[in-house]
């Protein structure tokens, strides 16, 4: 989680459908932003939203401001959210990934604002005159608009998100297999391969090498080499004993 | 956008909310995904699904699947989302900064299932022995269960996410003002502020000089210092001529 995300302000400013106010707050809580500030919401919505499942405390403690001004005033960075590209904006316009990385720095520092407008006109001319910039989600031309609760998913996941996490897998791999083992499933698939007329004799060589190389080419864990190891030397068993009973 | 978009399968398996399918579907068409499988979907909901607003090209298209077995059939590469952690995964589990980047490399070269399960219980583990790898989103620990449609928003995102687009602002900015408009407005407010008492004439050039930096660190666009020129200008000729009507 990010370490100053209680510095953080999600603002929803005329919000009128008590859905998009309840999926905002729940991925506020997801991703760890616990501050949820309302301008003038419809009042229904608020109520209704505020009874919804899973987001109940950070709901609860969300604060209603009668304008946007009272509900920045605390703070020292106020970033807009538009999904406008074309039209004349006063202010710069910057890409989410490069926003969030301002909006991160600045949360260090001091508390900053992240507002969103109405699903259906967005923020209004003088809801932006309080931003300092604004931010737009890259979505492609043909469909910009986003439904709130998803563009403020993707807002906060961006403040949360480790470029470490993308260069390292930082996963546990299993044990990989060791070259015996390696070894002994060659051996015994070689030696069912011969059994059973798959090796041309003129070429044995050769066909034994290729199959090793397909061998290590797999990269087995450890554990998987066990269980190959085991159905080789099923099959080897039955095509040496093909009268016989399983053991 | 994504260059290989076209090869990415988003798969929801057994998704019951009408809402769900549509903010997936609606997702998906703001990135620029435009294929979406469906695996046994309550019907109804999958019905109310295709009449919602927004999406409505890519739920017509929609492809509908009996199971994540034919779903996946033609992938190369089948990717299972969750939110679990400590239950006990039999496949790798990708964080989703590191996991995108892989399916990223894979859409360059084949076709990939991205799958979605159920928003009560997630994809069962029958489900799961049909995927390479997990992938999770990086939510906090004690919330860790995301709404479907804003799941699916992230994912996406990370997928068409430009990185280089963190680093560089992209932005044109607006022509700074040059340092004689600069200091028309130093010369214009000194002389309103000596007019108006304000510089005590023991102090007169080290107060000079504070107001002249003040107004450099203001770093005004050419626009705006016209704008603060015109403002400076007016006030001085009303402290100048205090009995006269405005000109």
């Amino acid at each position: 989680m990010l370490e100053r995300a209680d510095q953080l302000r999600v603002v929803l400013v005329g919000t009128r459908n008590p859905l998009n106010i309840g999926a905002a707050a729940r991925a506020m809580s997801n991703f760890g932003f616990l501050h949820l500030r309302v301008v003038h919401p419809y009042d229904v919505a608020f109520r209704e939203a505020r009874s919804a499942v899973g987001a109940a405390p950070l709901l609860a403690n969300a604060e209603e401001f009668k304008s946007v001004a009272d509900a920045v005033a605390d703070c020292t960075l106020v970033v807009g959210t538009t999904a406008v590209r074309h039209r004349e904006l006063q202010h710069p316009l910057r890409r989410l990934e490069y926003g969030a990385r301002l909006i991160r720095n600045q949360l260090a520092r001091a508390r900053v604002a992240l507002l969103f407008g109405t699903e259906k006109t967005g923020l209004s001319n003088d809801d932006l005159s309080h931003c300092h910039w604004l931010m737009r989600i890259p979505t492609r031309d043909q469909h910009i608009s986003m439904n709130l609760g998803q563009a403020v998913a993707v807002c906060l996941y961006e403040l949360v998100r480790d470029a470490r996490a993308a260069k390292t897998s930082r996963e546990k791999l299993d044990k990989r297999a060791t070259a015996g083992e390696v070894e002994r499933i060659s051996t015994v698939l070689l030696e069912a391969l011969h059994l059973s007329g798959y090796i041309n004799p003129i070429a044995v060589t050769s066909t034994e090498e290729r199959v090793r190389r397909m061998v290590r080419r797999l990269n087995l864990s450890s554990k998987d080499a066990e269980l190959w190891l085991g159905m080789l030397r099923q099959m080897l068993w039955k095509i040496r004993e093909p009268g016989s009973p399983a053991p």
